[in-house]
């Protein structure tokens, strides 16, 4: 058969030659047709090369959700750059780790960031260009040799066409860096195969199933895990893209389905109860909207429940990584099945569950875990390490703790990291937090380890109420006995008022744990 | 990112996982979950290799659909043997040439084909083994040192587990040789990178879209190009298969619809056509069915539409050859849009018009042009041919002439080699046999060139009516006029009773040739 290298320069090239005027749109600023956004793309990876750029260099974005976001993605990929995506929210000293770390050559800035992007330009000697996106200009002179472009300007004077693709599926194409919630941040490098895999593996018709006919509204930041491949999605099978930009309030989103007629929209749960609370406060309705796509950590069935409702919208829960491209498990798009835990695994990622010394369980199904992948878009060995992440079977350890059901559906019970040792016998907070989770009015919930004199550790329950709720601790309690074993009840409940949250939208447990886990 | 090979093992070994209990249904014969199937296949590897099989050996399958057939697919390519499909309805001497040239060593043998197998052992000294299926016990004696066996003795005597994989993504899976009806029948060799691509690339939501809550008739020989690769997308999303067996006439189709609660039913269009008539004549309903994939030659639009009314489902019309795996373009699966032509093509195959010199034509839509194409799973050499069949830019000549509409919908127009010359300048038989099969009453139509001592060609027309109308051949002409050049208007109307099909169910030009061409 022929060589045909799986690049992602072909998915965009797809939707230019077949959907060329379908629509990517970015809330507030503008909207480009695919055939636009191909030529556009296309003439910024001449730019790149007329900066110095080389094939394998890394570019690294600090940007919202907008096309000029999507254009660097495979103006870099295309041309054989890495897009190196940073998380503007997390602190500037990991932010400057990451990007010394890579030496991206580049930093391509999105509105009101240039405060951050100069503080990193100043501590990162690798970056020789930082380019202002979303019609930004440069607002201060760079020292030394650093070159500063607002993107228009530099796309007009730099950009040429230039020839896409031509080289291995292997290269490297994105970066991105775990998020550091549980410890030190780790890139993972994508390759093109991967990438292109991943994004096969999404489109299938159960999955995240996007077609012709959807019109996606983008809620998952681009700087997190490709924006979950939407970028590549999307143009794939020539759906419309809907970036909300720098805001994702509920009243933005609300305003930007019924404008765009969304039929799709992914993001954490965060997001949503934003729309939800929103909806609810002005009675407004989306109606356009078919299926909600919920990543991050595990939706509670009550929000899956009220969304159900009140968005009148099929939803689909789902279980990723940044080190799997991220899909791990999804929900079904169709039929009646609803949402079960976090689904199953579409074709092309296999699990399985060990014990804790790495022995496959002989029963897969019913019992609690750790969690094992394996997969082409799974990772083998972080950037710049030496060594493989992978078992003797080449399987990746997720650190995830997890259960399968009879039909086959997945539940991240815990995180192995995050077990709690009393009394020589292990705790598993997920569960507790589970079953917690569930009870009306309660909304964030997170159980820690407390150092204990006599136990080792105790668990300790913290909670945070949906408004206008008040809390009965004895009912908490109440809810876990005949659920999970006695010695695994809390010996505390604390209310806090606003869960501490990473800069993924993951509760912090490494706060939680600074605050309240010593004896 | 981990290095993972795609080998089509992985299919089935994901359907045992995580859709174990869904089944594959043979008509008349039984059925077997895929965890079973998985098993049964997999020891059936084992019996190949005590039987002294080595890595790439071939293995010819003379057989219908049925879960044997199905078994034996896996059962070689899982452990690196070739599974080759082959014809019934060929000719001995074609079948011969095939075998040969392949080099099987093993004959798999469905029910009633006995006595073919029996001819091609005797001319074919390659074959060691011949294998009965479906229950059919060996009815005569070989001749010297060929073994034979029934399925089921030979899979309790020899089979063994045994490891699948393990083995590089380019390694050969399957061989199928084109239909021959247009010249000497050619091999294509599939590899586990082809077939797994082609399987991700088929299961797109707006392509065939397989779920786990289908229940899909697969009516299309699985001799032919891998079934359409039904085999591969069934497992791969855990739908149920529902396998015809030998027979398929529409009386039991109908009867299969109904009792497996089919969803989805794919085949070439004189299936169709056999089912409606059974439908009209009895009055039966196929509540159930919620569409059909027509591949094969182009479908008149008045068949699509007395599907669409009769059966109530969706019709996917679409165009594919045994050089593309086979799937070229299809029609959408879902939303408002109607079969157009052989609709669009999914991700992953690159289409190009080109004029008869090979230069691609400046405007890509609606103009006719050479069709060509590239992509993962499209042929770049035959098998055991000296030279690539590809073209500066890597593209593969269909031989097919194409037109494309503004919504990217795909005609063939006919095929390159069918063009007529008449009078120094070119007639598309195909753009005439369009015209004329929309007409009502008019079932086949073909135009082939008759050798004419002034214009060096003409045109002439043969066509086959509907079931109890009658022909009025001015009618039949003035439906041209206008609609193409007047020389291009048929010199004059033959009509036939049957028209001659070959093997594959396509109009046999070659033969229409031989009879009416000559002057």
């Amino acid at each position: 058969m022929q060589p045909y290298a799986l690049t992602v320069d072909k998915f965009l090239d797809h939707a230019a030659k077949w959907w060329g005027r379908r629509e990517i749109v970015t809330a507030e600023a503008g909207r480009v047709g695919y055939a636009e956004l191909r030529a556009r793309s296309n003439r910024l990876s001449g730019a790149f090369k007329a900066l110095g750029l080389r094939f394998g260099d890394r570019i690294g974005t600090l940007a919202w959700n907008t096309q000029h976001h999507i254009e660097i993605y495979y103006g870099a990929m295309g041309a054989g750059f890495v897009c190196h995506t940073l998380n503007p929210r997390l602190t500037i000293s990991h932010l400057a780790a990451m990007v010394n770390e890579a030496e991206d050559r580049m930093l391509m800035v999105g509105a009101g960031l240039a405060g951050i992007a100069r503080d990193l330009a100043l501590r990162c000697p690798c970056i020789e260009t930082v380019v202002f996106l979303d019609g930004e200009a440069p607002q201060w002179e760079m020292s030394g040799d650093c070159r500063t472009f607002a993107f228009e300007a530099l796309l007009q004077k730099y950009g040429a066409q230039t020839r896409w693709g031509d080289f291995d599926e292997g290269a490297a194409a994105g970066l991105c860096y775990t998020s550091g919630t549980t410890g030190a941040p780790k890139g993972v490098l994508y390759t093109h195969r991967s990438t292109y895999l991943h994004t096969l593996r999404s489109l299938q018709a159960d999955a995240i199933a996007l077609t012709p006919a959807d019109s996606v509204l983008v809620a998952v930041p681009l700087f997190h895990v490709n924006g979950w491949g939407f970028s590549f999605a999307g143009p794939a099978v020539g759906a419309k893209l809907v970036l909300p930009g720098r805001y994702t309030d509920g009243a933005r989103l609300a305003k930007l389905i019924r404008e765009e007629d969304v039929t799709i929209a992914a993001g954490v749960q965060t997001i949503w109860l934003g729309l939800l609370d929103h909806l609810d406060a002005t009675g407004e309705e989306v109606p356009t909207l078919k299926r909600v796509i919920i990543g991050g950590s595990r939706c509670p069935d009550a929000l899956i429940q009220r969304m159900e409702e009140r968005l009148q919208a099929r939803v689909q829960t789902s279980w990723g990584m940044t080190e799997l491209s991220p899909l791990g498990t999804v929900a079904p798009a169709h039929g009646s099945e609803r949402a079960v835990a976090s689904g199953r695994p579409p074709m092309g990622l296999d699990l399985k569950l060990t014990d804790a010394g790495g022995r496959t369980l002989a029963q897969q199904r019913n019992v609690s875990g750790h969690l094992k992948v394996k997969g082409a878009s799974v990772v083998s060995r972080y950037f710049k390490a030496e060594n493989d992440v992978l078992d003797a079977e080449g399987y990746f350890d997720t650190g995830d703790l997890a259960m399968i059901d009879d039909d086959g559906n997945l539940t991240i019970t815990g995180r192995s990291k995050d077990l709690i040792k009393s009394g020589g016998e292990w705790i598993n907070p997920g569960e507790i937090e589970r079953i917690v989770g569930r009870l009306p009015g309660v909304g964030q919930v997170a159980v820690i380890g407390r150092a204990d004199p006599k136990w080792g550790e105790r668990p300790i329950l913290i909670v945070e109420l949906q408004k206008s709720h008040t809390l009965d601790e004895e009912a908490l309690l109440d809810a876990l006995r005949g659920n999970v074993a006695d010695w695994w009840i809390p010996d505390e409940v604390i209310q806090v008022a606003d869960m501490p949250l990473a800069a993924t939208g993951k509760i912090d447990k490494n706060r939680l744990c600074a605050e309240y886990a010593r004896a």
